[in-house]
């Protein structure tokens, strides 16, 4: 059993650097929880980007896409900002014979309370569960990746009827 | 969407108790770790026995059946002990038209290092995306749990050939 | 034994607000460490600003001088920013009968591995054994107030010779 | 600045193998604790023991009292199990010029909510701010290790009037 992770950055990846009192994304935490978690399946992580989600470019979304649809593993997983998630879900939609799961994190995965390894591991599970398409795991739901979108208010993603 | 929980105990439970330098299991963490992952379903919680999975016995399993066997919900998650957690299994299977998933943790969910949210995640996940049946998720995988040991040695679960 | 503490916000309360993609100051973390900690003594919590040190002003901190110069404690624990902890230190300076302690975090107090716990530790026992005057805690190493700065370089608060 | 530590085991270090469903002293966790308190002081940890401390034996402690005595380091730091700290302290009583701070946790160091770092951060300061003889520091107390007891009905340490 092999999975294929691709990374762009977000919240999930944000750490904090004090030198510059700033929160930046930094490298993918996937790797590291992952271990924690003592998972035995094979796995390869690329790493696209490390932006906020909101500064993704379309030319991100084209590389994404491009390095998705030659890969010769069929279960892909990305970690992704929430913000943009569904915008990018739209771009792999329709590659052939790929299971693709995209999920993130509404607090850094570094937080004692981070949802980070919940979600990574609903995402685990549905890559190996799912028919061929593209998915959204996240607040214990798998979304159809074209009917859910981010509620703003709520902060929680909902399905779209 | 909703879930129907049931617990029995076992390591993800386990919290010390330092009066009497032991360590025990505790209440059920499932719902620690669900507000941490900002779920938004539905579930209830099942307290059938608070136990390592060594010492439940017959009747601890024939009471889970018949609880699971009459629940209106077709979702079920039991979060369990890792030891036993393929006999428990096998009793459960055999129940139309639900699908089962097992899970646990190799280390205690209070620990900073447990594998216990991304278990519970891809159990989650699993339960909404496997057909009717048994099945066991621990090590970053899904298995039939009919096909799947745990192996003493390496201290993980793996699938039988 | 009762210590009181005043909190001016800084790193140690960063939380992260996904709403907003934005990393601000909460609300203060010294209670809830405390619990964990299970400490025994009495405290009260005094919140004069939830700012980055950066931020504060010369009044939040003659506003700050003043409310301990008046409080009837003789201990006194201020959780700050690391960025300008020296130039509060010395606003605080001369107050006769006080000792005075400050700290903080290089890392929020929420994150996994954050330095919060372990100086607020040294914070509430420099508090309780040293004479009265101002004192840095940071890096493991009770400073003198007077003998102390951030290197910004090291990123680490080192005694001036 | 240069501390000696000397580890005996208890709680603090208390790690859970699932493999033998037990939970056991493992290696010292005082050196993970410096690491994410970004300490800059020197430091030496001598194991002598790894046992719960109520299986402390007199020639453990007979060990420990000799190796600090002849320890060149003048500010000296013990981790250790709590129900029989203020035996140990007794032992180490009366060793001229040094400064001896035990302190061990409730919880151990793994878990999310320990006290070990604040109790580890408390020992680091008051080593370096007390005069020279024996101290407890628990529950956010510094204790004069001659009038401390831990009170088995609350759990914590209180002093003896």
């Amino acid at each position: 059993m092999r999975i294929s992770i691709y990374t762009v950055g977000g919240t999930i990846d944000k750490v904090y650097f004090d030198a510059r009192s700033a929160y930046e994304v930094g490298s993918p935490e996937v790797t590291r929880l992952f271990a924690r978690a003592k998972t035995t399946f094979d796995f390869a992580v690329t790493e696209i980007a490390r932006k906020d989600s909101l500064e993704l470019t379309q030319q991100d979304r084209d590389t994404l896409r491009a390095r998705v649809a030659t890969d010769e593993c069929s279960w892909i997983l990305v970690t992704h900002g929430t913000d943009t998630m569904t915008e990018t879900a739209r771009v792999l939609a329709g590659i052939p014979g790929k299971t693709i799961v995209l999920t993130g994190a509404l607090e850094p995965s570094r937080f004692i309370d981070s949802d980070a390894p919940f979600n990574l591991g609903m995402a685990v599970a549905a890559v190996q569960t799912c028919a061929p398409g593209v998915y959204i795991v996240m607040n214990g739901h798998v979304f159809d990746a074209a009917k859910v979108r981010k509620n703003l208010q709520t902060n929680t993603f909902e399905e779209i009827d």
